[in-house]
């Protein structure tokens, strides 16, 4: 069987084969209830107790601001949901950035039709917000503000620093969605006003199922799981002890490898970003201030998804947009919300690569893609 | 090393062997995110797939009816809350059991802050709810009913056929929380009147991470994690396939075997039963009509807590209530709700076995517990 190239990081990442013993050996090995009181509880207690310390050493926080969830979908839900609910008291104002992931965008239709009311932080046409945009959005019933740290869809950096510190100035809440950042972009939590973080295992090199909200100490928030109040009572369920475990593995390999993959991630975007741009008729669209890992690229005239498609026939995996929308084959909101011309837009494809893509599979990528735009532009009505 | 004699299975159940292979062979292969439509993601697409055909056939339902979520709690919470925000224009009246998991007791009191009312069906002394009082609690405005089908506590079998009959009469929805019973007894969806209902993998020697939620056809229903639309739109996230094709590996045993594990069970019930019988001062808490893998039983004079701590100083490990609660050490809310005399349901302990007990495992258990009942009533200022 042909080996799949995969360049699609930004979608889920394989697991590091470090990490693969570890977790299996505890699928049968301390496989108590964390929550339990006995010695299998308490075994299980402690692998908890070790990944969260490993993490929140990591993002310089204290432990117990760390609360494990499933997902990143999950955090983020959380975090404008449990905020929205819990400080009514304050306001029903929300503002969030117009290019956030499809978790963040649904949970904001959500919270209108129950009397929320959100607005967005336009970005340009690079794909930035603009923090002097961000004071004139601030109300006196706003109670938070959420902007992603990293856009899933073109890799963009945004200033949550300033961010941050205009939130701080009106004494609003700020949450960021570091998922596609995490691991990639060094984040010190002392150092930046952040309230309320996002993060994921899966993104990373660590397993499904697991991950994780920062909360800042004293930070007002209502759970999204009610029940046994696990996780100092804010997250509640049976503690997914493998999928934290492999999180928190994950992060400890990033410890020391976080700069050697960014360096890594860096030189291979220098390498196709010169080689795209000998293809007549491409549009870059991920800006330079760009994670390194991503790159958006759009071919004028004909269509990202054939673009995939044909790719994938060659065993290399891409994507057009996110994975969470990418069955969705209307524009992408990212996109639009960039003020792209739709007709290059549609031509898109996000690139994206990481810790185990080889040279030799880049420059195979590199070979067959300028053969495919080609063959799709000779059939193209718009040529 | 002291090998745990583990009998705390309806806290967690450990992973059955045979399916660690497969389960820790996908954690690189087909690690693709299912929603990505190039050939990695299908893979993961299709071994969702085969999960869900699986399970679905198991429960004798259809496998769009089939949602995966991350846990029963949070099948629960999403049955309680999806249901309540979607049915508004119908009522805001619940009716659920006083003897419900935490989750389910939590989400009740999240769900009164939000404007919605909720009524307790009330258990007798065996800790059955009688279906006709159920006749009595419904209003114009009751738009849900949730009575769990087998208390996790003392493995009491509630009459849900009964139940669900009563709700269809009346056109108000019906969830189950099969948490403990689900490959324990037989559920057959064509057959029992059931809306919603909640199971969980690792209870049945599947890994933790994956829960389900049985939505039928037509039922009305509000997602709680918004998002990619995973889920056919109604549970977002990414995929966690390694989790949901364990909890479906861990059913596909439970076809063969569910009868066999039952046999065994109710072998060492009874033989726990006499052997306790045995002990003075000594009060069966479970009911006849239970789950045959969980006994709950007190003993007069002491306290649960310290049966608990003595039996895990002799490697054995047993509960007292539920997991979810066990650190609140609190009166046992379903202890509460059978009117059982305080002073003997503080005393009381959960006992519960499964598919790797051993006759070994429960002759130690029976040699050991009533040395520690008897020591701990010569220290007790109760005797």
């Amino acid at each position: 069987m042909q080996k799949n190239i995969y360049l699609d990081y930004a979608a889920t990442t394989p697991i590091d084969p470090r990490i693969k013993p570890k977790i299996c050996s505890l699928l049968t090995k301390n496989f108590g209830n964390s929550a339990s009181i006995h010695s299998c509880g308490q075994k299980a207690k402690l692998d908890l107790k070790k990944a969260r310390k490993e993490i929140a050493g990591f993002l310089n926080c204290q432990e117990k601001e760390i609360i494990f969830t499933g997902s990143a979908t999950e955090s983020n839900n959380m975090a404008l949901k449990g905020i929205a609910y819990a400080n009514l008291d304050k306001g029903n104002h929300i503002i969030i950035s117009n290019i956030e992931h499809p978790c963040i965008m649904n949970t904001k239709k959500w919270l209108e039709t129950q009397g929320f009311s959100v607005s967005f932080l336009e970005v340009d046409s690079q794909g930035f917000v603009n923090p002097k945009d961000l004071e004139n959005l601030i109300q006196a019933n706003t109670i938070l503000v959420s902007v992603m740290h990293v856009n899933n869809e073109t890799g963009a950096i945004q200033p949550i620093e300033e961010i941050g510190k205009i939130c701080k100035k009106y004494k609003i809440y700020f949450h960021t969605d570091a998922t596609q950042s995490f691991g990639k972009i060094n984040i010190n939590l002392k150092k930046t006003n952040i309230d309320l973080l996002t993060a994921s295992s899966h993104k990373i090199y660590g397993p499904k199922g697991a991950g994780l909200l920062y909360v800042k100490k004293g930070v007002k928030i209502e759970p999204l799981l009610h029940g046994g109040e696990q996780e100092f009572g804010l997250r509640s369920g049976t503690i997914n002890t493998f999928a934290i475990v492999g999180f928190s593995e994950s992060v400890k390999i990033l410890k020391k490898e976080m700069k050697i993959d960014f360096e890594k991630a860096k030189k291979i975007r220098q390498k196709i970003s010169e080689k795209l741009k000998k293809i007549p008729n491409t549009t870059i669209i991920s800006p330079e201030n760009s994670i390194p890992n991503i790159l958006n690229v759009s071919f004028n005239n004909i269509e990202g998804e054939s673009v995939l498609m044909l790719l994938d026939q060659e065993g290399i995996c891409v994507s057009t947009g996110s994975a969470c929308s990418s069955k969705d084959l209307t524009q992408s909101h990212v996109l639009r919300a960039m003020k792209i011309n739709p007709q290059v837009a549609q031509g898109s494809i996000r690139v994206s690569w990481g810790r185990f893509t080889s040279e030799k599979d880049i420059n195979q990528f590199l070979d067959v893609l300028p053969k495919i735009v080609k063959k799709l532009r000779s059939y193209s009505p718009l040529k």
